[in-house]
């Protein structure tokens, strides 16, 4: 049964069948409902028939039972900021969106043991809030998109952010699931009712399963136990350059042992000057004489008006002040001929630097008003601050950049934001490989070759890569989206593939194996034999 | 179809086909051999039709295949040293043993990123002797059983060892498996043919899933990827007991922050005076006048002859020496006036105090030579070393304790080894409701309530328990059988579930919900519907 099936008198019985069930506000059918809902930072022209938004686990499976009983497919969203990946837009076409976001609780807090459990309408900026209003001695991971965005949202997408907790998925206890059928399990030792540590072991006993509903269409994760990051009595926030664009390979290659042995043991960003300089300002169309994609000379005219190297790295390091120090000493010589002022930074110089910026800036040029708030704002999420700040890098290529804030829509913008992030072993030469795919084919189509590359867990290099154009433009659509499916392909072939992916990738990964396929064909078949969850979301 | 409803013209074809395919030398259907594996340290009457022993994937493959045709179940096992679990025996009468110590390659060591691939026959000491052998810049983590146990075995249970590695499980990248019906998958980007970070980045793109293959039926491990740990600059080994039983809790609540901010970041162990005492040294039959349980008296004299305390601590810290200094000040803060005689020892006090023992021994009368003995053992597991140390604890009733060797066989030998070990969040509270049912109920069945309680991860504690009994003795079967099931019933009452199963507990742990059964039945269905693959392990 696919999603093309659905006949209108079918779709008609279920809506009312979900009126009864939900409430009659809660099924949304209003074109410009629908319109918006319907709407990413890219082309899409998928029919959505209706938004539901469900206020309890127990509608959630209401709706399921529904669904699998009239064949109408239901595409879940947490509050659906997957911008660059689909946003609110189902995979396939014709599939009613479920939103969570009534769903809002933060079910428990345990300060004794550090974690909390909650909902997918929980908010990184909620969790953010109530962790300050509980005074407590933990901190939260945050990633650089909306504060807005759910935390299970993003776990369910395997996201990272950028302090040791940074993997979000390998930060977690386990879930409360409903599954295409409309049962609830609870994952790892919730398969018994009275079991008492479910929320700080995570295996559980017998098979471990919890990752079978990330980035997948096998259930619905309705609840999320999240484990916090004691805070540490110091920190220290570090930045530094390189010279030459060719001098990638030597920074990736110095940093590799010490994100190995855990000197650095949080996710380490690696900015190119593309990335910086589309993070602080929007297109310089004026220097650029109306042309893209940015002339070198302007390139090269910004980089110096905003002091960055062609690949910037920062990072933190965490621990008592004497780990620091020692971590520091470490970092240093591991550095030392090889980048560029590396600068250590600390909250109280962070402080110190920001009173001095104006008065330093009248003396040397350097924008540093400018530079000190993208700075507060990264050394914020290496604290696990969500911020608004990076929002307005979305609007890049848009005439002009937005006032920031949480509320800033780059969908009804129509802003152009199309995310790829490849994963590759640590290496030097590999991230050379990849950052040549992407400096060449995105030249070649016409867009910035903006990247950072993270070095994302101990072994693990993922490059974050984001076409970015004005989709008031006619024809951009087209030429972004080719631009960006060159770039995929190039990625499977050479066999770095993405850590997620956004509906953009429907139908143009390589095949998997056969055997793969069957054995996940299979447990779908068990779980969702009518495939009313979310056609085409990572399985088609 | 169960196991029970072969028939025997059925066997027999199965096995000629066996023959076939794997060479009649492998299919083992002696007498001898078919009682050997079907021993464990404790009763079990198992029929045992055939051991087969493959010698690569493609005829684990082909056993599989040949498996349903013939509707004969296979228990799969890689050395078969799950001692206390079970060890070779299948959890359920009429099983063929697929033994997989034939699959023995180290199939990669990734000297730049840290990581070995390799097959189910790869035991500790192998693994160990061929990193000495690279002279690796890496530790493997090991457990205190037999250095002859599979690394992959060990996984498969979610074990753990004494390093920051010691989370097996959680320190893997993935598996080849072969699925019950023959086809082989492997894990995470291994969907592709062509990827490339398969090996270094655990959750790969789409469900993720490796786990459905631990503590589970579903399918044979027949490689795994293990990521090693870069030794550390500097380790220092800490000690310290507590004076009074009742100080559990204390030093629980008193270590737990320390577990939870990463200042003690491995699995740190607490053993009781029993534990300590049967860990050096056989029963003590003279001097308890031939009684069972150990009489309080003895208990006493042998815990002063020993030096130890009714809890003792021991772990370790990493890192560079100022972190390490750092750490152990900490430690030593937290611990101030509630544990008696911390002491640290890193490699090169070590060294001086086994020169000194034999004098000291002579002024003070204790034991040291001995203790210096087991403090090595326990001193080398925080490095990873194997050692076959501690297998004569198995021999604890028994009228004699072996010399120390790999090759000690508790099973052959007619020791009574049952484990069980339960998990709760860490609080000295549950430590305490744990450690006063194993006490209680022990004690009242007439053994030792011997234990070590361990702060697993950040957030947990598991409580290792032993049942340890001399076999030969007539009735002691039953009624150390009836001790572990009582402590078991109890374990589960209170909701402290074991973090692993072995095959003593099949039809004995209490109902899990119906929609779990539901959910992972139907997996079993998809995956297993002729039930082939180790029907009673973990999944009926």
């Amino acid at each position: 049964m696919s999603a093309e099936e659905i006949r209108p008198d079918s779709l008609e019985k279920a809506l009312a069948a979900l009126r009864e069930a939900i409430g009659e506000e809660h099924v949304l059918v209003d074109d410009r409902t629908l319109a918006d809902y319907g709407t990413a930072t890219f082309h899409t022209d998928h029919v959505i028939p209706a938004v539901l938004r469900p206020g309890s686990v127990e509608e959630v499976q209401q709706i399921l039972r529904i669904a699998n009983e009239y064949k109408l497919p239901i595409y879940p969203i947490s509050t659906g900021l997957n911008t660059g990946y689909g946003s609110t837009v189902p995979a396939k076409s014709d599939c009613a969106v479920m939103e969570l976001k009534r769903l809002d609780a933060i079910v428990e807090y345990n300060a004794k043991l550090g974690y909390v459990r909650v909902q997918p309408g929980v908010t990184q900026e909620m969790l953010f809030n109530f962790l300050q209003r509980e005074n407590a001695p933990y901190w939260m991971d945050a990633t650089g998109a909306s504060p807005k965005h759910s935390m299970i949202g993003n776990i369910a997408e395997r996201g990272f952010g950028h302090t040791p907790y940074g993997d979000h998925f390998a930060h977690i206890a386990g879930f409360q699931v409903v599954l295409p059928q409309g049962d609830v399990i609870r994952t790892g030792f919730g398969q018994f009712d009275n079991a008492r540590a479910t929320e700080v072991y995570r295996w559980g006993v017998g098979p471990h399963y919890d990752g079978l509903f990330t980035q997948s269409n096998l259930g619905v994760i309705v609840e999320a136990t999240i484990w916090l990051m004691p805070k540490p009595e110091y920190m220290q926030f570090f930045a530094c350059s390189v010279g030459r664009d060719e001098d990638l390979s030597l920074l990736i290659e110095a940093m590799r042992p010490l994100r190995l042995d855990g000197t650095i043991n949080s996710a380490m960003h690696i900015g190119n000057d593309y990335k910086v300089i589309s993070a602080i300002q929007s297109y310089p169309y004026a220097q650029a004489g109306d042309k893209t994609p940015l002339p070198q000379e302007v390139l090269a005219a910004k980089s110096k008006e905003w002091d960055c190297g062609p690949w910037n790295a920062t990072g933190a390091l965490y621990g008592t002040r004497a780990e620091v120090s020692a971590a520091r000493k470490r970092l240093k010589k591991a550095l030392k001929g090889k980048v560029q002022r590396l600068q250590f930074l600390d909250e109280k110089l962070l402080w110190v630097a920001e009173k001095v910026a104006k008065p330093y800036q009248w003396v040397t040029g350097l924008n540093l008003t400018e530079m000190m708030k993208m700075l507060k704002t990264v050394f914020g999420m290496t604290r696990g601050e969500p911020s608004a700040d990076m929002l307005p890098s979305n609007y890049w290529r848009k005439r002009s950049l937005p006032d920031v804030s949480a509320d800033l829509s780059p969908e009804k913008d129509n802003c152009g934001v199309l995310w790829i992030a490849p994963v590759a072993p640590t290496s030097g030469e590999n991230a050379e490989t990849i950052w040549h795919i992407v400096r060449d084919t995105m030249l070649r189509h016409g867009y910035e070759p903006a990247v950072s590359i993270t070095l994302l867990t101990e072994r693990t290099i993922d490059c974050v890569v984001n076409v970015s154009y004005d989709r008031d433009i006619e024809g951009e659509d087209e030429r972004a989206m080719a631009c960006h499916d060159d770039m995929l392909r190039q990625f499977c072939e050479v066999g770095f593939y993405p850590y997620r992916l956004g509906i953009q990738t429907v139908g143009k990964m390589p095949p998997r194996t056969p055997e793969y396929e069957r054995f996940i064909t299979g447990i779908r078949d068990q779980l969702d034999p009518n495939r009313i969850l979310a056609p085409g979301r990572y399985l088609d």
